[in-house]
């Protein structure tokens, strides 16, 4: 099972789109910048100085991910854009990181200056290795994108020193991270060296992961105090509490033996996506295996409609089966850019639209709702109903996720075409190009789109020489009926359709094109009858965006609103004060509140209901538009006792 | 504003009732003599023996308030039963508090022995003045049942020490306690003793809270370091933390500027309960005026169907209007209990049915659910719709819910007749006797019925001489038609009904019988549209009965029933597994999980209807028969988009 396709590097791709490019340039101008700001004021800069002393503030364990997840992003838009000042700000803060590293290649200010002695004892909540991950990571993506190796070569030299500490050898210790990161940094940074060195540490961190006895009770047996946070979970048992800490970080059993997602929710998507990293550079059959198990009963049973992850505000992850609250949720922007990140992986591993579906339905909705429409603020959360007190926030205590979106816009191009042994394969409806090689022959795919609003696409080809290869092209699940073009000739679809993508194996010319129609009718979509938020109720989609309803726009809670059985007549319009985003109107129905001043309960029947118009906008840009109720499940079920009553 | 009623007390009314009286008798055989046990097992009647040294385990500050909510429930049984061994518990228990009791009359063992320098300097938290609260009613209690002064002699001591300690004189002490208690016992020990100085603490304590500068602030900068809970606020400014902790204790304002019931909902609760007690004990027209504010907006907007009480399981408490989610509900049995005791107080002070009918409502649902039919175990919260992973439990480390429990049903004749110079009250229907004088005659009204199965009402009058006096007879709410009679002659209700109680007022004679009819369909009850987990569904009810569907009933997932708009068909059934209750069936339909298997969301419509017939148990009875789902709302408009896709 050799690994099938590469991304279409950042390097070799480029977005000029309608919908894109202005976020990514506002993560140029104004995120970015922001973030930077954020950093130095909340002295994570400064922390690297290793001035502090006892009665400072102290720094956090995990400061080094921020840093390094912003020289990540960073590191993306240098690959695009000559800028100097970022550029400076970028090799500044690597200076810094420079002088934080130990003799011996460790990087981590806290058990450096406020706990010297307790490295690597704490591995449970630490997060030491999550933090060596995500410097791996800024390592690679710097040198890739500016060809400089300075904080390439700090990261392998603190590689090495973890190398030289974990593993099955005499002495080492046989631990992983409670928060999985660095097994994933760890196949990229080998990707980029050819170092297998780094390849097998990542192995042994997902294999040995689970394994008994559990590290994590080893260790928690060797503090002075129990870490396992009893007072939490008042009336469970202990036994029951230890199996929830094991599972809250993907450590109850061997990896290949979990069959449901299970803890927290961004641990458990960085596990899996190294976990497809893994099955397909060591050609292994059995972690895929496992992956499918789990990606099946994620986005089977445990995922929002959003593509949000995560009931569980207090575990910041999963529950179980079908337990997907809405004004409760607590789908954690990082956990469905996780979501992503795995997505993405399975999609190289085996080219199946059902990857790219949830890829593009966790992009599209349950990421992008994570910032603003100015760049300036985020939700750490990201609940599908709101009684509008909601608000993003410029910055947290714990600031994973304002980066971690950074670090995604500004490498989106490489998620849109992957190429391989087989050919290419266009993943996502992105106005730009894409360009890769075939048997010597540069060949560049430029795709023009007003994609999501609408779903025409075109694909032209561009080509030294003619070539032969097959060229796939993802037919979205949500669309009923696609229809493509080469050349203004339509192709049967049927024939050519495998796993969901078009593939169209023929002789290409320089000029040839493609052209894909997705029509994007507003439907509801029901949930799983078990789901309880969603029972009695529907959610609007249009193309791979799932709509929601604000108070602003209908005037009441959106709890108010009842929509008919089906979407018969909808009509979409323009909404300038959203960035021009397509709305979708349908006929309804809003309860009244008249006679309920006074009332909670009531035996004479049910609220009255009225006709209203219901507007619906793009779920990922609500909370934009000032305070109030949002909701997207709304009643679809139209009741005939309540109907006969209407005003 | 005289108070204008007291209870017909303990001694003077009796229960013989086929409902509660085999439940009162499980009190006494079953219930409390485990508690007694585990009172024993968990080391709380041995901490008072003062022996604690470093490195036992901690006595908790407030153990003392377990064992006196335990002797309290003790001397309700010893008032109507000889039961030398349960005497004799109980003497030695009082003989334990005496030892523990310091020379200054101070009477808790962590501050003793734990941390004897640290009386009195965590009111926020350490619940010092609750325990005295709760020992306070403790002795009250025991000397009303059993003539003896042990206890009461004991707190007396104690509440003379805190009189010492706290008020606005020199060198005292201007707090209060965070969880409220204290202010409802000492009028119970006023009324019990006469002694004024009781009255004047109970008003300080009432009339201090919420006052400027905010006393647990001040007693929060004496700590070295702050109290405050910090983190589990991730995203609230520490403004918004500090107004959520005042909030927490309503400690927010004072309480005659409290609007909206907040914070810990038992709390709110004894709070309440007090304030009603100072409205009547002082004439105080401002103090009923808040209380009757805070019912409205509790009882309008706040409250679950059940009588339950509290949204929020982090707070145990309340948070917003109609933030009523069924499944995480908190809903503590305390908190229910609490509401009893204030409806009842309320009821005391003006005799409106809609008290009485709340009284109803928490008492046989949110209240009973707490204990399990055999008497031994316990919920903590009662949630209005399960999964199915629900169980009772036998104990809990914070124990105040089955003490509570205990000390309420042992005492329930006393809630069910009141009397005042506008004659006697009957507030519940209940089978047994009060008794009352009515200008030197003594009158004894006997009632019989088959309450809550069957809304027949008898009730006869036996005296030594003919009386005049105004029998009032609460018409409960829920119930639209209902008729009675005085010897076999119609009533016209409309003449005689003030405030929904039948007052009947005329000269009575030894053998007159009143009989009251209360029509109990079953109905669909409606919440609030802003009710998100009653949106689109409904509930049953029977009488004073919530009724919920469990999934041993009908074979699926309560979710998945969806009943008529209206319920036109009911039939009723008696469960014998569930000690003869009366069951409810109705036709309605079950959502198929046929075509979901392996999906989560769809858009080609609805799932499927089939027809079932739906079986409805009394809330309060749930979680006795194993396993399994369990709901109170319930999708009621059926869905004609749904119907004609039914099988």
């Amino acid at each position: 099972m050799p690994m099938r396709h590469v991304p279409v590097s950042l390097t070799r791709s480029s977005i000029e789109d309608h919908f894109w490019s202005p976020k990514i340039q506002q993560m140029r101008e104004v995120t970015l910048p922001v973030q930077h700001a954020m950093l130095q004021e909340t002295g994570r800069f400064d922390a690297l100085r290793l001035q502090w002393k006892p009665g400072d503030d102290q720094p956090h364990p995990f400061w080094e991910s921020d840093v390094a997840k912003w020289i990540e992003a960073a590191s993306y838009v240098l690959a695009k854009h000559h800028d100097p000042d970022l550029e400076s700000k970028v090799d500044a803060a690597i200076d810094l990181l420079a002088g934080a590293q130990q003799p011996d290649g460790y990087l981590n200010v806290f058990f450096t200056v406020v706990k010297p002695g307790e490295r690597w004892t704490d591995l449970l909540d630490a997060h030491e290795l999550y933090g060596a991950g995500h410097l791996i990571e800024a390592g690679v993506a710097h040198h890739a994108a500016t060809g400089k190796r300075t904080l390439l070569e700090i990261v392998m030299r603190y590689a090495d020193h973890i190398a030289s500490v974990f593993g099955r050898g005499p002495g080492q210790k046989r631990g992983y991270c409670g928060h999985e990161e660095i097994e994933l940094a760890l196949v990229r940074l080998y990707r980029a060296t050819g170092v297998s060195r780094y390849l097998e540490l990542a192995t042994y961190f997902v294999d040995e992961r689970g394994q008994q006895p559990f590290y994590f009770d080893l260790e928690d047996a060797e503090r002075p105090s129990p870490s396992y946070f009893a007072d939490e979970w008042r009336f469970a048992t202990r036994a029951e509490e230890v199996q929830l800490f094991r599972e809250y970080n993907q450590a109850h059993a061997p990896v290949r033996e979990q069959a449901d997602p299970v803890g927290h929710a961004v641990r458990a998507m960085y596990l899996y996506s190294a976990m497809a990293d893994l099955a397909g550079e060591n050609d292994d059959a059995s972690l895929l295996e496992a992956c499918e198990r789990l990606w099946s009963r994620l986005t089977g049973r445990r995922m929002y409609v959003t593509g949000g992850l995560g009931s569980s505000a207090l575990l910041e992850g999963f529950t179980e089966d079908y337990d997907l609250p809405d004004e409760t949720a607590y789908a954690e922007t990082c956990a469905a850019i996780g979501l992503v990140f795995w997505a993405h992986r399975m999609l190289m591993l085996r080219r199946k639209s059902s990857y790219g579906d949830i890829l593009e339905r966790a992009l599209y909705n349950g990421v992008l709702s994570g910032i603003s429409l100015d760049g300036r603020s985020f939700f750490y959360d990201n609940p599908l109903a709101s009684k509008g007190a909601a608000h993003r926030h410029e910055w947290f205590g714990v600031a994973c996720c304002p980066p971690n979106l950074a670090r995604l816009l500004t490498s989106l191009s490489s998620y849109v075409y992957s190429h391989g042994d087989d050919g290419v394969a266009v993943h996502l409806y992105v106005s730009g190009t894409g360009a890769f090689e075939v048997g010597g022959t540069e060949v560049t795919i430029r795709q023009e789109t007003s994609y999501p609003w609408d779903g025409s696409v075109k694909l032209s080809l561009a080509m030294g020489a003619p070539a032969e290869f097959p060229l796939a092209v993802r037919l979205p699940g949500w669309c009923d009926r696609p229809s493509l073009s080469v050349n203004g000739h339509e192709v049967d679809l049927a024939s050519v359709t495998v796993d969901g993508y078009a593939v169209l194996d023929r002789a290409w010319n320089d000029g040839d094109e493609v052209t894909l129609d997705l029509p994007m009718p507003a439907v509801l979509v029901r949930a799983h009858p078990l789901v309880s938020a969603a029972s009695g109720r529907g959610a609007l989609m249009r193309g791979p965006l799932v709509y929601c309803v604000e108070q602003v726009d209908v005037g009441v809670d959106p709890l108010q609103v009842v929509l008919a059985s089906e979407v018969t007549s909808a009509t979409t319009g323009v909404d300038e004060s959203l960035g021009g985003a397509v709305t979708v109107c349908v006929p309804g129905h809003t309860t009244s509140l008249v006679g309920w001043e006074d009332e909670l309960y009531r035996s004479d029947g049910g609220p009255v209901l009225e006709e209203a118009e219901i507007v619906a906008v793009p779920y990922h840009l609500w909370a934009n538009r000032g305070d109030g109720a949002m909701r997207v499940w709304l009643r679809s079920a139209s009741s005939t006792g309540e109907a006969s009553r209407s005003a």
